[in-house]
């Protein structure tokens, strides 16, 4: 069996402030043979991400930023062609972090073998994957939600936002949405049965959370920073908690910090900053819980699929605009 | 025997921004007849807080705003003069909230003995009082700072910074401190024997923090906000904890919120913000680890003395100020 040619996609160029084309390139690459251990996996899925806008900066962070010449990468699920580990027979599927190409060779004990007659194999990308561990973690990990509080949920329509907001409602709570359109949010009312959805870009933040929440907030999970922490803080009731799981908002360009921060010492708010990376040891557990409410239809597997490698790009600058060209999870199919 | 005519101090009018001696006027009031259960009492120390300047403005806050026209209270030490209950003979040393005047009429119920032979009573308005349980309750409960950590203390000459950071150090811990003039970074180097100090009024905040904790810092207590917490943010290892206790740069006029809270999210910080009024319940415990280390001179009882209610007001717009005039506690003997 011949290997095949590989393609990939490299950053060109660190984008300044919001990415274009001309930051990514794509190269074909000749794999290696296997050696003892190793598969060859070709990719089906793999995953577009707010967080990898940051890697594209050439400064210190809690992952390596991506070098100028050299692929992106990113989660990935797709199958074993040919296989030099006893536990990774041909056509198993396999969760990565080789994503952004179509063929690779890695050990196997990078790899997480996935159960895809439970689920649809992109699902490992969102709701199974890190998105969906990322919203259970905040919600029971950082922010202890319990039943019949109520929760405010920046960038609801994204891929972990909108699993945030499907297993609040789950959990018995009130569930305020944002998202950035109409169709989205749209589909935050219609299809994931929030109590409150609106369109940051035209309404008036604070005054949609004193209607939506005249009791105040118990919890924000922030998906945003920018205007939208500032007003979630204004809203907090004493003793709230944020989880300050992603800041899109400044992700191209900086925004301000929240003038308001102060209120967190009369309110003795918590804010806490995490990771899913440090909760991959939560992934079975979760997994257990999340895969039966998804094969149950109560948890929506919502994702967008773009089709082909060479869309990639386009797919991550879509994201990052947080357009109406996708729902819940961004997915590239290979 | 008759009851005194007591003096108060009011607030006449509220501050707008810095407070001025016209915000403050002197009035004569008639006591009432003692009520069984009540005791008449003289204050002989009455303490000027920071929180006392956010409830001359009218707005909503953990506490209800002062009055105006009505007197101010605060933390206050004196000496019962009469008493209708059983257990609060004259002469016994109390504290109490009613501060800023010479006599009250209370019950009882609404005091605490002090034990005077233990510490100077002015004390329990100071290290043995809300600011010390303040910095107590900041290290234990809300930075759970461990022996070997570094911590920064910002507001550190202060009636609660200089206690953190006393206490921080017993605990075996590198401790950064900030003040806001050269008296006081003597005396935190001098007599609080702090491991680096600086006047953030002259100082490039970020290279200071940068050259005394090369390693990052594991906590900041944070009792003034703006550019140091910013700068302390810039600085905080992964995991980190900052306690938000207090955010004077703010108090007078607001100042920008913190721009780099994004970095909250990949280094995992927990930012904490807590009132002392949450913890009164650990008030026994708070004092009996620290009464001994006050009669053994490990914990020195610094505090500046102001004399006469008269001068009340000025004594809290210079503390405001966070000038040369005062160390530590700053307390008005009547």
């Amino acid at each position: 069996m011949t290997q095949p040619c590989a393609t990939e996609i490299r950053l060109a160029s660190r984008p300044q402030g919001e990415p274009t084309l001309n930051n990514f390139e794509t190269a074909a690459v000749d794999l290696p043979e296997l050696q003892p251990g190793e598969v060859l996996v070709r990719n089906t899925f793999f995953s577009v991400d707010p967080y990898m806008r940051g890697r594209m900066n050439d400064s210190k962070s809690y992952v390596a930023p991506f070098a100028v010449g050299k692929a992106l990468d990113g989660a990935a699920v797709g199958q074993v062609v040919q296989s030099r580990h006893p536990g990774f027979l041909p056509s198993t599927w396999v969760a990565s972090l080789c994503g952004w190409r179509d063929y690779f060779v890695a050990p196997a004990q990078n790899l997480r073998i996935i159960d895809a007659t439970q689920a649809p194999a992109s699902a490992y990308l969102g709701v199974l994957g890190a998105p969906g561990l990322t919203a259970w973690v905040g919600l029971h990990d950082i922010l202890k939600l319990r039943s019949g509080e109520t929760i405010f949920v920046s960038g609801a329509a994204g891929a972990v936002g909108s699993v945030v907001c499907q297993m609040a409602k789950i959990l018995g709570c009130r569930v305020i949405a944002s998202a950035g359109s109409a169709a989205k949010i749209a589909f935050l009312r219609n299809q994931l049965h929030v109590d409150s959805a609106f369109n940051y870009r035209e309404a008036n933040i604070e005054q949609e959370l004193r209607e939506a929440a005249p009791d105040g907030l118990h919890a924000y999970f922030d998906n945003t920073a920018g205007p939208q922490l500032e007003a979630a803080l204004g809203r907090m009731r004493n003793h709230g908690r944020i989880a300050l799981c992603g800041a899109i908002t400044g992700y191209n360009t900086p925004v301000p910090g929240p003038r308001n921060l102060g209120l967190a010492i009369g309110r003795r708010l918590r804010l806490q900053g995490f990771l899913v990376v440090d909760y991959l040891h939560r992934m079975q557990p979760f997994l257990e819980e999340t895969i039966p409410m998804v094969r149950a239809g109560k948890l929506l597997h919502q994702e967008t699929i773009i089709e082909g490698l060479q869309h990639a790009p386009e797919a991550f600058i879509s994201m990052l605009r947080s357009g109406d060209a996708h729902m819940g999870k961004m997915v590239v199919r290979v």
